[in-house]
């Protein structure tokens, strides 16, 4: 299965990857990549704006499907509304800054620019690996914290962040994942900030949305959040090379000065594209011209439309499947996420990860190890240029290599 | 001149890029990219083990070359030398540690991770807009610096080194440019690295050759340096998404908990590295696979037995055509550079910078706007996928261009 690959008239080269990103992209995303082009050439500038405006659009576009769900408008009010949400970007309270380097380099951007202040002290909303690396940024910069620490398989308790507030008001800033991508769980973020901003009008909430951006659908208005970091090459099926921090501007605008390392000093970062449309230092010129067409699907071809559900079919095929063969979750029922899944190792003596992980590989299917900690699990991921076909052939392989290991995993 | 190009059989699509990086890659270069791989499949795993390795077996060419140079071994001898350099890797006082983002993600890691001691100073060698960015970095740091200043169409000057270093050896760390790319001035870095270390035997000598690494050689051993910063995009052709540390490792490992970040704490990426094979946090996948084929391309196809020749060659032809076009270059004829060459604005009213640089670049040549602080200037590249026709091709557009522009600059 390694090579070149024909699966439901979809052509792909090398492995398929069912992990959280980097992940499977389409050929036409690294096609992009053939050129080279100058990063402070206009060429390169005019991609810039188009991506930076692009991800501001989809925000809009968000609103407006939630509006669309919520409302019985007409077709031409909708046409209407399209048009003013788009109309109304360059007004808009947010500004798009993409940011050279991973996920992590994002997320510091933010604690490192918007963090300092006199007397800051930030809230960590923790349920999972991504939630202890923010502890970890924190306790690096000296910046004060108190990390609030849920059960991983669990979502956030809005009850006990409730209490948590109710005691201490202090906080400067309060921090959270949406997709905790070591579990699969997806955080309540946008409940979460409306607590956060009865009790804490003034403070900043951070939304950590790398593996879930695009495909769970956010409203940054309703959740009150100011700042939300995500990635090129997770749900919007770009590759890597940066990331990007959705921004609102009147928060952004009063960091200024405040970051104690350069390179992810997010203000100037801004200050920089505005006055000339370039980076301060090179960008991954390559990657953003893959973005650029990844955009292009994602927003003209349709893909935005239709991804929600198509994650979702992956999803359920996977669920299906698994539980067919034996596999059991490490989430209850109860959770709906459908970017990436938690399994547990099989109980059977005869499980060794290392060669179930080896077996798979040969058969052309990358799988991702765990990262929980109270479990041992494996994750298999369902997002990127992944398909139904992808899903059910994945299965079939897992299958061959239960029975090459000998597992018995139903009892 | 913009498509599909075809120049002396060698095809490439888009502009040509005069620039010092992002540059023009190679088509097998850029094909590499291709191809999805995961993050932490052993694929990955050992492309990026593949390319640690060749860096630091580069840096032993590079010792062998200056002795083949310096002696008259016979080719047996050589042969055997080579073998010992090559077995000796594992064995070398050095590591090379890829950093995720731009060449200033890379030199920041270094203050960053090695800057801060108790009583820490750095003195910073400094003739251009890199030397000042490293200043820039100490004073976000807080981190305590004395910046000495050169002329920036002037080398570093060794005796006043001496001066300065005379009169106050409390420096922990010592920084210089090797290339400033601003103007093309190649400073002495080893001789300045042999004074260093007479008078700071303790300090830790820290070089950034981002522009320069791969095609002017430097004797690393010779120059008593300790880290040495590069990028994938320049004379490794390469394109971007990350940059390269080469770190002496017994300076390296007492760096451990120094750094007040996480994303550029080089300990840890090279703890991470060490321990799994596996970076910390995504890398930029693709460019990597692009740069295990320049790297290919560089060792194994003669790239590196040429490329100061080919450099030198490139630099030669666009040198004296530009005289013969009548353009003035910013340094004297004392500089010896082949990477990058400032030339001062004309003195004719007709000339516009803007328009110089659009008329070119609608002939498919992208130059580069100056960064000299002290002149107006713009800049030509001469390093990446460029060859002598490409330099004669740029010479007829600029002569067309400056007729276009009634440009009289010949007194």
């Amino acid at each position: 299965m390694v090579g070149t690959v024909f699966l439901g008239g979809r052509v792909t080269r090398g492995k398929k990857l069912f992990t959280p990103g980097p992940l499977g992209t389409s050929h036409t995303v690294k096609k992009a990549m053939l050129k080279d082009v100058g990063s402070r050439d206009v060429e390169f500038v005019d991609t810039v704006k188009y991506l930076r405006n692009e991800i501001i659009k989809m925000q809009s576009r968000v609103i407006l499907n939630l509006i669309i769900m919520a409302t019985s408008f007409n077709a031409t009010m909708v046409d209407n509304t399209q048009e003013q949400l788009t109309c109304g970007v360059e007004l808009s309270d947010f500004t798009c800054i993409p940011m050279q380097g991973s996920g992590t380099y994002a997320v510091e951007s933010v604690f490192q620019s918007a963090g300092p202040s006199p007397q800051g002290k930030v809230l960590i909303l923790e349920n999972g690996a991504y939630g202890k690396r923010m502890k970890k940024i924190c306790e690096l910069m000296q910046l004060p914290f108190f990390i609030a620490s849920f059960p991983e398989n669990e979502i956030v308790d809005l009850s006990r962040v409730e209490k948590i507030l109710e005691k201490d008001d202090s906080f400067t800033m309060v921090s959270i994942v949406h997709c905790e991508t070591s579990s699969g769980v997806i955080n309540p973020v946008e409940s979460i900030g409306e607590v956060v901003k009865r009790f804490l009008p003034d403070s900043i909430y951070f939304v950590d949305a790398m593996s879930s951006f695009g495909a769970i659908p956010i409203d940054l208005e309703k959740g009150n959040i100011d700042f939300l970091v995500t990635s090129a090459n997770k749900c919007l099926e770009g590759v890597p090379g940066f990331s990007l921090v959705i921004a609102r501007l009147n928060k952004l605008l009063v960091c200024e000065g405040k970051s104690r390392t350069l390179s992810l000093d997010l203000f100037d970062q801004y200050e920089g594209l505005e006055k000339s449309g370039q980076f301060r230092f090179t960008p991954a010129t390559h990657s953003m011209l893959a973005f650029k067409q990844a955009l292009h699907q994602f927003n003209d071809e349709g893909r935005a439309d239709n991804i929600i559900r198509e994650y979702q079919e992956n999803r359920e095929i996977l669920r299906k499947g698994m539980r067919e063969l034996g596999f059991e979750e490490f989430l209850d029922k109860s959770h709906e996420g459908y970017i990436i899944t938690s399994y547990q190792f099989p109980k059977d003596p005869n499980f060794d990860f290392t060669k179930f992980y080896q077996l798979l590989n040969d058969k052309g299917q990358v799988i991702y190890p765990g990262k929980v900690l109270d479990a041992e699990c494996f994750r298999i991921g369902n997002i990127g240029h992944l398909f139904p076909d992808d899903m059910r052939h994945l299965l079939r392989c897992l299958s061959d290599v239960c029975k090459e290991m000998g597992l018995k995993l139903r009892s």
